[in-house]
């Protein structure tokens, strides 16, 4: 019920607003005994970090993580498991914002920019902390990130998610040119080292036009077993859109095949099946490795389109909170894409729904 | 947390199978004193209600629905409301299945149809109805359309719904043509009355070659507020993103310009604004009505991908569930295109999380 | 957050009024495979039924139940398990009202009935169904009666439930002549064989009196492993209070010692610990099987306090919902004493409880 | 769903051990616009706070609390609103431990504390924080008070709430010596000045003989309307219940005559009602405010039972994590009277609920 929590079993809320003292979350609903430390969360946060690149806003933000309770060390479990573990207690993250720069906000305090949650915070609050966006501000991603760090601990080795952007702009990476290990040597998590060139190219552009550009973001997870997910409202597929969809300026989720098989005839979709083995094998992924709501055994493959960064130079009309016209371009340190970071973003969504996932199905079944 | 139940303060749950003898929802937290009667859900759901043309599955059944509790008619009630209405408490919806025809189902029990959650939901609990895929089978809309009818009646008549499918295969509208009107005179709820000429010769094809077609549906709603829904978990765009895949088939969600967005600059992808009169207007609708989860006032847009029909009369490769390789055809009575029967049950999800959108709203800030 | 709706994975919605067509509830969350039938439900329905004894209602009804969805059986499933069982999706069940008395009601639309619900569902609703007390009425809780049903396959054999009638009136029962198994011998689940006689001779007056009389309910599970239940607010003793609060005309919970604990000293309220061959043992119970929140292994213990039956012959003073007073007498078939029949309805709660912790545990921890 | 939240519109989390770095909470679906500040918070904190008599522990705590997130101010709101207000996004608190003493615990750390949640934390989770009794410590319920504190701006002026301590040990107020200000003049909470006294010379010997004693809390609401709360499930009394059995130490949770309404006949226990100028009166309360789960407009009036602190210096019988007996002696600084403390948690509790029950209604009644 909560507006700002997510999942069921596994329950991440998180809090803190974009010129705050700090941000965070509560994770609740961890299995006890998992290893968990500030560093192996700090890890991928350090990949959502800004500043990392000219592609990315510069505000400078260390996001250093401290956890704050729900793990415990002592002699004997560092002996046993090699470090702090988490006790089953929630487990809370901060970490602190430190580039909020002092600044005049009466600019944008009465305007609305558009793209931005300006006007509906207003239409919806009948008021709003307007520096830095508040809580609409993506650096709330910041916290997802953490949790979904946690998740991984629960999703354990067997499982592996990866995440890289699949187009920017007009421009799409060639499927044939995919290689997961490129996605970590652009700035881009380009799985297309041609198109990483191209979209250097473009971004430069873009952001010297004071401009902004969408994306779509992929994410997979490899090694999920048969089983996870319920029907009806509970669906896999169902719980991924809405996560995927809180993302900030994300505008679309698809799975799978998604919009395209709209086009698809019913044998060119259908995910035939054959034994390998002693193993059912399937000769497509149309499903995603989602069927009913439920996983298939195969690669949970998701896609979500993030519109370009609302914030941009360009003179844009609006009006103002007492009802004037105005024109307003948007000043500051903002992202030309905020698809690319979005990329660790959506990999964490993604551990959060299958962590959960994997503890209501062992819930009701006991597997 | 209830798998098959969905929203917060006005919440439905439902439950049945395809071939149970009913089926049916308890629709919660709905405000009393709202004309309800039986005569007003089943309008909704004879739009859904299979039999209706040549383009959808030949079932025949009646879809009568009874509402067992939770609305209450005396004199003086008849005198101030003008008939039933609801009290607040749990309103009891049921339909009984009629035309679950006695038939051998030998051949299904132990092979996977494709497409279908056959695998899946043996993987997930042990065993399964397999009769007609039992808890899996899109009979369980009608349930969803029912609700859907009660969740009208919350939003009262200064909002409007309205669907439309904008694709079959890969045959889209035209926007120029569209028109909402002619969305009730063809079997297809097409806005664009070619277009509606060309799906007829394609779905006839379709039909007689025992295939099937995908198709892209999209749902408005006009005279929603400004304010309903809220960040970060609980966004507009979230629940609707989640109401929208769990409907049997979806594959892909998308809100206003969706995955459009994701090719646009950010001065393409700017909704800007002006005053008209008092009145604050905005000069396009890339958010679909939504911005940082929260309405505009502008038009709600969603839309959905839903995929093939997977029972096809094609052989496709499959295997049984004691594994081995098996050549399977779907038999049976089915829509040739399920995208088609799947308008008027978005058009009653999205009535459903409007409906709850509002309560909530109401219930935190009081108007 | 659903009102009418309890328990977290395995969940429990009920609907319907005293004078509706029927009552019922949807049982979500259950785990696939259990065996189920309607007469395994229909054993407890029988327990809680009216008209079985001069001490409870003489309303005349069959509450037959009929399971409408949820389970499944063919000729492979009888030969694995004896019968139908649950397929893991919802459970639909419904027990049809039949002997609601067509009545003038004119006398009591108006009239506010102390104790009752009448000016509080005003006070909510602005309306009220007043045949019976509507929703507010404790034929609710045949519904209660057949979820617990269902819960007690989930805990299965090793977990035994069994409740007692403590307190009638002043007159408690002595623990020193406590036989459970003489609960079954007298029409108030009486656990003392003398104290048995003695309420019969009581209600025989009260009810000749057209009076009632309060009561004390005590339910115990025997079996149950410790670790169950979660802290903090999800401990297992504040969801025994919260489910048994919920049961009609209920004014007070303890667990354990409950009460008596406030004028214990530390030392007597330890439940001092010894090893028991390799088996921990409590030498005490005054934590009632319930610390921090989770069981101990000992056994669970609740008890329950049932206020007098409010429709009383003895004219009270009372108000319309117009603003006048009035002298009111509630006619009709009523409970001398509710409390006798809440026992099964306790039982019912506690399942369903200890049902919900059972799969939440194994949900968290694997175990 | 979450173990470690509790409300459904007004929710709050909580997080943080005995002697962790820090503990809080997270307050979600608070309305916006309402005046809230670390002061405002402090001045309920400081009631609760160890140390402020000897009949405390004397654990020294300053628990200064910080808002980290959920306020907003500047000229504008300071001069609309007299200072920081809510924006309506979630309200970070957090406050240091600071007097974890570093100490050896070895001692502890396999023995099971009678009483304690040592055992059973174990038994779930299969290790624990067993300093200072980690989660389960009542350090925890200074969250509570601290969210307590933002509930009683959303129930405003027009509701009053107060707590009392009606018994210790064996020891019981005089209800004909009752005066509300005289909880203010004593260490006791206690409303009859003569008993105060009483209780002094008592809990003396209790501390000096190492030993503790139980107690009763009584929390009163005043100036609820009529009509919050909702059937069935979500009963004023029922989330009452489970909120107040979730305080460390409750066994016993009562509403009104509670556990004395069972000796009653229904003549005694009726609230009769008559018409006091044109408002509707009752003649007497034994209902304690709440009927059918909703409240009459009466003062809400809830008794919930503490048992003895579990921390005792006398010996007691005992078994160690690897299933030896031993002897355990609880050294430390313990309340002697858990239930003092218990009072500020428990008004907490109560605004918490009484916040969560009015928007809740508001939301679906729109009143």
């Amino acid at each position: 019920m909560s507006h700002n929590s997510f999942g069921h079993l596994f329950r991440v809320t998180t809090w803190g607003e974009s010129h705050g003292p700090a941000l965070g979350c509560v994770v609740d609903g961890c299995p006890p005994g998992l290893r968990l430390d500030s560093g192996m969360i700090q890890a991928f946060l350090d990949l959502r970090r800004p500043g990392t690149s000219r592609f990315v806003t510069q505000r400078q933000e260390p996001d250093q993580v401290r956890i704050l309770s729900g793990i415990f060390e002592d002699d004997r479990i560092r002996a046993r498991f090699g470090g702090a573990v988490t006790t089953g207690t929630p487990i809370s993250l901060m970490i602190e914002n430190v580039d909020q720069r002092s600044k005049d906000y009466s600019e944008i305090r009465d305007r609305y920019r558009p793209g931005h949650a300006d006007q509906t915070y207003d239409a919806k609050y009948g008021l709003r902390d307007y520096r830095g966006g508040g809580r609409s501000s993506a650096r709330e991603t910041a916290a997802r990130v953490a949790a979904g760090a946690v998740a991984r601990q629960i999703l354990g080795e067997g499982i592996t998610l990866r995440g890289a952007v699949v187009q920017i702009g007009p421009h799409m990476v060639d499927p044939e040119n995919w290689d997961w290990e490129e996605t970590a040597r652009n700035p881009f998590w380009c799985p297309d080292a041609n198109m990483a060139k191209s979209w250097e190219t473009y971004l430069d552009e873009t952001r010297k036009a004071g401009s902004s550009a969408g994306a779509i973001v992929e994410v997979h997870a490899t090694g999920v077993p048969a089983g996870w997910g319920a029907p009806i409202y509970g669906k896999l597929d169902s719980e991924l859109a809405s996560a995927m969809m809180s993302i900030n300026a994300a505008k679309g989720v698809e799975i799978g095949a998604g919009f395209a098989a709209a086009g698809f005839s019913g044998e060119e979709n259908a995910d035939e099946m054959r034994m390998q083995g002693d193993q059912l094998a399937f000769l497509s992924n149309n499903n995603g490795g989602v069927a009913g709501g439920i996983s298939t055994g195969q690669d949970i493959v998701v896609r979500l389109a993030i519109k370009p960064t609302s914030s941009i130079l360009t003179e844009t009309k609006s009006v103002t909170s007492t009802g004037e016209n105005v024109d307003i371009r948007t000043k500051g340190r903002h992202d030309p894409c905020v698809g690319i970071r979005a990329v660790p973003v959506a990999e964490a969504m993604l551990a959060c729904v299958l962590a959960d996932a994997k503890l209501r199905h062992r819930g009701q079944t006991g597997s």
